[in-house]
């Protein structure tokens, strides 16, 4: 018997929602790595990572079969079509997250470079921008999630700090450098999270109004 | 007048490769500009990002447009979904290109730490990667893909082997850590223009056989 289309989106949306707690765990988690100095929880975030790889492939189906079987048109289709860019998105994160984990176990072999204070920040602002990415596309927020596409600025400048800040400590000593290129590589991959989570905000606001923000389309629009 | 399904696929499939075909040549311009020293280079990089950016939201209105119109199952609908994917693929090289010659800004107004040598190896193979998982889609030739699929170890281990020799010149000298840790970040770059290339392999395998191969599901399944 044919599950009914809304009940079939609803799914969707459960499982997307799903992926992205998972996804802010696994961030949250990979920082706790990092301040508690725990190789067993960085094991944790690789372990749930296949979690998320499971759901990615669950969605994606989903998708093609809400396209073949009900060939839905307007909202329905841009939302199924939205949801798998976001799929794609989620996974990503994902993987990054397992990225942050990697250098960490490396990190832990060493002695602290140093008190960890903007990475956690940073990290929070991005599980945030994934938390409310989703939101605004469950329910069609799209000033929510531009609202999320200007908080990547955010992030991007305190990246840039605790690049800067961590180059000094190479400078000064080269016994530093191993571990703060450890560090720099676990601030470009909270970085490019936040990206992702800007790219699902984007989407969403393509979905909700049909206007695309992205490549700052718009400003060049307002300049032509 | 509505333009043929098969015509419209046609147009699609063009402009995919013409999306592809940019973005190789801008891996290519983006070494250029690194061995020839020239910021020139670098700014025609930039400069034809945006032609990828619009394509991009082209391809993707495109897709909706073909969905919502002709509601296609079977083949054509993992065609159009595949090409959305792909699609997706092909701006964020684009993306990866620009931060390359970001970097390469930085180090031109530097004096050269080193001769490149890994790095324009590094860049011509994902260069290839790029064209074959383009032409494997096309072609429908899972072979091929897969075949992209296995040389992104090759990239990963240049990668890894120019990260080390790097380090190794940072340790010696902190005059050369900043022009070191930018080689680092072009590298980087190069290898997740890779992992793009092999993401639209495993898609095209998933297109032409409905295998899942990415997350190395094959492998798992055989496992339990």
């Amino acid at each position: 018997m044919e599950r009914h289309f809304d009940e079939e989106l609803r799914l969707l949306k459960e499982k997307l929602l799903k992926m992205a707690s998972l996804v802010e765990e696994a961030i949250s988690r990979s920082m706790k790595s990092l301040i508690e100095r725990s190789a067993e929880i960085a094991e944790s975030v690789i372990k749930a990572e296949e979690e998320i790889n499971m759901l990615e492939i669950e969605v994606d189906e989903t998708c093609l079969k809400l396209l073949a079987l009900y060939q839905p048109a307007g909202p329905d289709l841009r939302f199924i079509t939205s949801a798998m860019k976001i799929n794609n998105d989620l996974e990503r994160m994902g993987d990054l997250a397992v990225n942050i984990v990697q250098r960490s176990v490396d990190i832990l072999k060493q002695p602290q470079l140093k008190p960890l204070i903007d990475i956690p920040q940073m990290a929070k602002l991005a599980q945030y921008m994934v938390h409310d990415s989703l939101t605004a596309f469950i329910n069609k927020d799209a000033d929510l999630a531009r609202e999320v596409c200007r908080r990547d600025d955010e992030v991007d400048k305190l990246n840039d700090q605790v690049f800067r800040e961590l180059l000094t400590y190479m400078m000064q000593d080269a016994k530093n450098i191993t571990r703060a290129v450890d560090l720099m590589l676990v601030g470009r991959h909270l970085e490019r999270i936040a990206d992702h989570a800007t790219n699902i905000s984007e989407d969403v606001v393509y979905y909700v109004k049909g206007i695309t923000i992205k490549h700052h389309i718009e400003e060049k629009k307002k300049e032509t």
